[in-house]
């Protein structure tokens, strides 16, 4: 049964994930139509995909010579607008906070890929988005597949399994990483992202805001989350439910699959490329164990998931400021741990925040991870 | 939510399902009791179940001195009692067809371990439990995992895949099962059963029956099921979606799951003991292709699949007298898909057969096995 096309805006449309949402619009005209974008750096490529999908509403940081029926606003309005259908968040860091409240307020679908979103928030969007009963579709392929093994069950969730693919540090030991250069930590590899998020794999950061964000998401303490490893990133998450049976979602690593789900949920498009998984050509899946010495990132999210209040906040602020400055070859990649966890030996957590102190604590994780770089060097 | 306690008839309650499916009862005596049994040959166990669950009615071949309450009933009588809520056909062979058709037309919940009701009558089976909105709930855990793959979803299934652990004879040439011993073909490597289905996983008729079964429940052509081997016996089959997804169930290789999740579908009850999965402690999962050589009987099935018409009935009654034969020592391990195929050669199939060609299709094929046994031999 075809469907009304489905009006999109597409907030962080040039990064690797917005720039994949837009080849699943474009290969499905009659389904999806871009209403709104929102653009990062990559200026030329912005134009380009507003010459290629003509949207009515565009946001951008900086400065831009727009075709005349093209109207700049910011991604809050775009998010909220009348003719938006479904917001799909692409963007990544804090920036996703305020699209995403501001489409849950207005009844919005909304696709979610920017984790920082609920690490940060995850008590206030999910309140809100219950109230209004607005459904969160994940993008994260890990979520995407716990979302796939919830459909149609009622039934309590008893684990949640998160798989990791171990990024490219996987069985080096933990005295090895100071050593390791850019390069060699942005060689993931299964999986081909963006720079912070690939750093963010190598240290397993990634897989911390993860397990936060599924905490959040599938309403589950992080208790109930676990971390196994995975190496071939074939699985992608696994359910356990009380009776002790396991459902799992697998796909070749492809980021493709979970976005077409997110945009067409609950209806399962055709595959229009991404490969598919042939088992006996795979011939084995494999998994191990954390060795979370060599893991320092992991542990420090885990925890400030666990203490919660504004820690998650300042973890992912101190986070970012890290890997920025070991993408300008500033720190080594094991400061990167180290910096985040003085930033949040120094935190003042407070229970319950606002939006407000929640914005101010990252400002303030990112003003104290920026000084301590003076100590750590 | 605590739902009234279900009244169960389990048919064929002596066998390897049936005492497991009185396990799952005494474990859960809140959830459900028992109002009939059918046992087998193995009439102290029998005595024993009537004693301890205290059924209204039971059917048992041979003669027994029943306690004064309990009433000798046929199976299809007591598939269709009025105080039956849920019939578990856990019967073998073509007896558990009349007792399925007897429960559908009642209106019954039923859960179904018997292949060969599917594989022998699927199509009028089926007419009939959709005409009266009857779901079947397989007990089989493959046939479990699928059920449990397609909650919820309302797509396509492009694909299902079926594991099969390969049993013992998985890595022989072809040219040297001759010899093989019945203790040997009786030696399953991941999982206990009843010693007709165990060698029917030896000759691997037990996946092509499954196969054919799968197709019937879950409405797919035979074409769209693929067989893969898994020696672990962990994941116990996937289900591929137009979009490229596939969704997977995986446990322990223990019935108990699959049987308790047929009893007590929508909700799933909590563990009471069936092992969990330790996704580190199994450490990999494998898969390779079949060599369709070693297994004939496979071959041979999926081709009367494919053939239908009363085709899998004569397959089903060759396979049953050839396994009775070689489990007798009467013929050599490789001789049991001689005879069936030397009875499909010689049948003449009815096309769309009513139920009673089907039922006459199996007598002719016992027959026919019987006599071959004297050319093969």
């Amino acid at each position: 049964m075809t469907k009304a096309v489905k009006k999109l805006a597409v907030l962080g449309s040039t990064g690797s994930i917005g720039r994949q949402v837009l080849d699943i619009v474009q290969s499905f005209p009659d389904k999806f139509t871009v209403t709104g974008l929102a653009g990062g750096k990559n200026t030329s490529l912005f134009m380009n995909q507003i010459s290629q999908f003509k949207p009515k509403l565009v946001y951008i940081a900086g400065k831009l010579d727009l075709p005349g029926n093209v109207k700049l606003e910011s991604m809050e309005e775009i998010a909220r607008h009348p003719e938006v259908d479904m917001v799909v968040i692409a963007t990544s860091g804090r920036v996703g906070l305020g699209p995403t409240l501001s489409a849950i307020k207005a009844g919005k679908k909304i696709a979610l890929a920017n984790k920082e979103v609920l690490v940060m928030a995850g008590e206030i969007v999910m309140a809100e988005a219950r109230a209004r009963q607005i459904q969160l579709l994940p993008i994260d392929s890990e979520h995407s597949a716990i979302y796939q093994c919830l459909s149609g069950e009622t039934n309590k969730i008893d684990r949640i399994i998160l798989t990791a693919s171990g990024g490219p540090f996987l069985n080096h030991a933990a005295s090895m990483l100071a050593n390791v250069t850019v390069d060699e930590a942005l060689s993931h590899p299964t999986w081909k992202m963006g720079k912070k998020v690939t750093i963010d794999s190598a240290t397993l950061m990634n897989k911390g805001l993860e397990a936060i964000e599924a905490s959040w998401l599938f309403a589950v303490p992080l208790s109930k989350v676990e971390i196994v490893i995975h190496r071939q990133s074939i699985v992608h998450s696994l359910v356990e439910f009380v009776d002790g049976s396991i459902k799992a979602q697998l796909s070749m690593p492809d980021m493709r699959i979970a976005i077409q789900y997110a945009l067409s949920y609950p209806e399962r498009l055709a595959n229009y490329g991404p490969p598919r998984i042939n088992l006996p050509e795979l011939n084995h899946l494999t998994f191990e164990r954390i060795d979370y010495s060599v893991f320092p990132c992991l542990t420090l999210a885990l925890e400030a998931g666990k203490n919660a209040g504004t820690y998650p906040a300042a973890m992912c602020a101190a986070d970012e400021v890290a890997v920025e400055l070991f993408l300008q070859k500033r720190i080594h990649f094991n400061q990167i741990a180290e910096i985040i966890e003085k930033t949040l030996s120094l935190h003042r957590s407070i229970e319950k925040p606002t939006l407000e102190e929640i914005l101010k604590a990252d400002e303030w994780a990112r003003d104290t991870a920026l000084a301590i770089l003076s100590k750590v060097t």
